[in-house]
């Protein structure tokens, strides 16, 4: 045991200790990298920074684990606890990666070069600058989907970014306080503590499953009058939630959800998010405005401004409104030194995060191809302009050469393939459902022995230990003290 | 070591689990509480509510343990960890407490009335009402003084409530991530990197101290080309900083700073606040402009507007601008009615959370007494109509009305005096300072062996369980894993 303490001590401090880097090598190729979710994290993760000069971008300096969002909007769990700064990464590389906090605002892929705008608070005398790439990787990801429905932005809170769910918390809770207030009408309670939650995908599930423990385990004890009134409603467009897993799933997620008074609507669109009410078009087409607290908007993503800029720049090739398509190893077409992962592009592959990790621990592999065929290829053009005298010397170089050009024929990058590790969706009450591929088949399985595997399996992906031994912190927290009930 | 386990989680699910708690007696008379801070929270913590209908009225729904906000502004402690829900203390009660979370805007001594409003973003159909005391416990503390200087409100970081300091994390953050964007020039890094602490109490040299912790601990890893040349200079109007301390142990305080490379500026007052700059009027009454990306303002602390205006209702008795004056037993002068506690008031008591909090208490008993007292009122209002015949009898009533008259008369509060617990404060480097009344001395200790005692004094005057268990996980784990650097 004190052994393994000892074990576990060593580890952190390795960890936060780094050591010096080797300074960037003006002889090397320089990588830009947009981005710093889920697909440019893993390509820096796996990346060799011997064979390139990085330079990271993105409004973020740090990575966010997404799907355990909902967690953090109930106060499961900590904010903290489900981010790691980029530079975490970056400093345990090689070479020096240089990090820069900005928005990428425009790509030119013909003189091959980024812009990018400091667009925080603190701005320096210089906050907008521009920088010339190699090779590009394009992972922006998306952003969220309003439809245009009259409302949305003004009025509901996303699930997409970590502020999201912090606003989400704060409101939740403004919304109980409100409720509470000395006076308040039964039918104004009643709106106050409804919930409305739109998009039965993983992410509303999630939430309303969060929130349904929330009640349960929490409100109950802080706040006994009101726990009893509140409702939550689930609204899909689709004819059912969670499209992605199985039927049997689809209807255990469904049954479980009634057993806790989780409303779901499927087949219903929303028409507009007023301050106080959301206005439904049912299944039959008749329109309902619902009277609700908090209009939470988890239905779907959209490429952003700057890709379909991008995309506008080359329009021969990019034509799909899904996003920017991309060829076998993931090179954007039309742009030969553009590589682009995860939620931006448009490919067979469901935008993920299991997807876009996948694809940025790839493109590591073939940038670090590509290195080593740069590399030849100096070699061969230094053979090839050798100035030799003697038949057996020139024989000899001949031979080099030849030798070198199949091997450089020889790198070829196998074309991306997605090895899909299975579905997982956390639904409440300490149950979760997933759908794991095996043979040439799949498990469906649901319950609570379900649920510890969706804990472990996600300790098991957070990127490193300090965000495994938070979560399992707050996990046990939770269970031992409940989530906070104050209004931040 | 299992049974202590097992002991702790029954204490935790007894804390967390509260059982049902009796309802309003429209017999007993209303206590009104305006405040959730120290002195509101150690009242509350110890009044009998089976004496009274308590409603508690505050802005925030939870107490802060203010003392360790410069913690959470360098992100030592999570935000979370130092709070507290209100209604985790009251819902404990054996009486029902109700607790609103509102703005007091108007205290109505005449009617005995309080007037509030719900402030915050989401607000029912009913916003703002009144309610009727019997005493009113007014607790609200105090808002910060800017002196007026320009400035200050727009471009300065206060260090109060909760969101200060995770503004100025954000804050301190944003001034690295804008030092570290390509091409900004050697000056502009080095404004950015200058950090301006205005107030050399207890607040500034503890946030001070922080930042350099975290400057030695986390940024060296994570921006090694940055750390060396952040700058913190700490400006203090008095000849010296932390006044309430002996000489000994504000000159350790400064020699330890000038190891740190901490500036003190004595003797120095600020004239405006700049986005970009803090002007200075030095020693000399020079004045100087000194180019800074933060400056964070802890130079004290003003009363509230409601606080002046409820003063400006009794103009004969209260006229000290500092604040409310109250009897020895913390009556407001001119308000039977009204109790006062903590820093809205003028005493000749520092405006400490130990002061504010030893009133709480006293306060607590003194309306015990005051239920006691009301109870043999009665009992003797009931004696004295009591119509009996017969003189046995009637001598036998005479005696018990003349016994009741004495116990009545008995019934005289104590003043309230404030017993000094001593004075401690962290000054960083793992070193801390505190002056302890020993006997009819004094004790001055500074170092790493008080750095301890200052961590178990904390977190053994930490109200609960939880907040004590959270706040050493916060301790340890910035041990393990340093402090995050993400600009959320």
């Amino acid at each position: 045991m004190f052994g393994g303490a000892a074990g576990f001590y060593f580890l952190t401090q390795r960890d936060r200790t780094p050591g010096a880097q080797a300074p960037f090598d003006p002889e090397k190729k320089t990588v830009v990298v947009l981005g710093s979710g889920w697909g440019a994290t893993s390509l820096l993760s796996t990346l060799d920074t011997k064979d390139y000069n990085v330079v990271v971008i993105s409004p973020k300096n740090y990575f966010l684990f997404t799907p355990l969002l909902p967690s953090v909007a109930v106060g499961t769990l900590n904010p903290r606890s489900i981010i790691q700064p980029t530079r975490y990464i970056t400093r345990h590389k090689s070479r020096n990666v240089s990090v820069i906090e900005a928005e990428a605002t425009d790509v030119d892929p013909t003189n091959k070069t980024v812009t990018f705008t400091d667009n925080s608070e603190i701005k320096g005398a210089t906050s907008s600058t521009s920088i010339k790439y190699d090779y590009l990787v394009y992972a922006v990801g998306a952003e969220v989907q309003t439809f245009n429905i009259p409302g949305v932005k003004e009025h509901a809170v996303f699930m997409k970014e970590l502020q999201d769910a912090e606003r989400m918390q704060r409101g939740f809770m403004d919304c109980l306080e409100t409720a509470a207030f000395p006076g308040q009408l039964p039918e104004e309670v009643d709106r106050l503590l409804h919930m409305v939650v739109v998009g039965g995908g993983p992410t509303g599930v999630e939430l309303s499953g969060e929130l349904h423990n929330f009640l349960e385990d929490d409100l109950k004890s802080w706040y006994p009058e009101l726990a009893g009134k509140v409702k939550i409603t689930l609204v899909e467009a689709l004819p059912s939630v969670l499209p992605m897993f199985s039927k049997q799933l689809i209807s255990y997620t469904e049954s479980t959800f009634k057993e806790s008074k989780i409303d779901i609507l499927t087949k219903t669109m929303v028409k507009e998010v007023k301050e106080r009410s959301v206005v439904l078009q049912m299944p039959d087409k008749s329109i309902k405005e619902v009277p609700c607290g908090l209009v939470v908007w988890a239905a779907g993503n959209k490429g952003r401004k700057i890709t379909q800029d991008l995309m506008a720049k080359l329009p021969a090739d990019q034509t799909n409104r899904r996003g920017i398509t991309v060829d076998d190893s993931l090179r954007m077409k039309g742009a030969e030194d553009i590589f682009s992962i995860g939620d931006c592009t448009a490919t067979s592959y469901a935008p993920t995060a299991q997807v876009a990790s996948q694809q940025g621990a790839y493109l590591a592999r073939v940038l670090h191809q590509l290195a080593k065929k740069d590399r030849l290829e100096k070699e061969l053009k230094n053979l090839e302009s050798l100035d030799v005298e003697g038949d057996q010397e020139k024989a000899r170089v001949q031979k080099e050469i030849a030798v070198t050009r199949s091997k450089i024929s020889k790198i070829q990058p196998k074309p991306f393939h997605y090895s899909h590790q299975g579905t997982l969706a956390y639904i409440g009450s300490e149950k979760a459902i997933a759908d794991l591929p095996f043979m040439n088949g799949n498990i469906a399985s649901g319950g609570v022995a379900t649920f510890l595997f969706w804990r472990s399996a996600y300790l098991s992906t957070l990127f490193s230990l300090r965000n495994r031994t938070l979560v399992a912190t707050d996990w046990l927290k939770v269970k031992l003290f409940g989530r906070d009930v104050s209004r931040e």
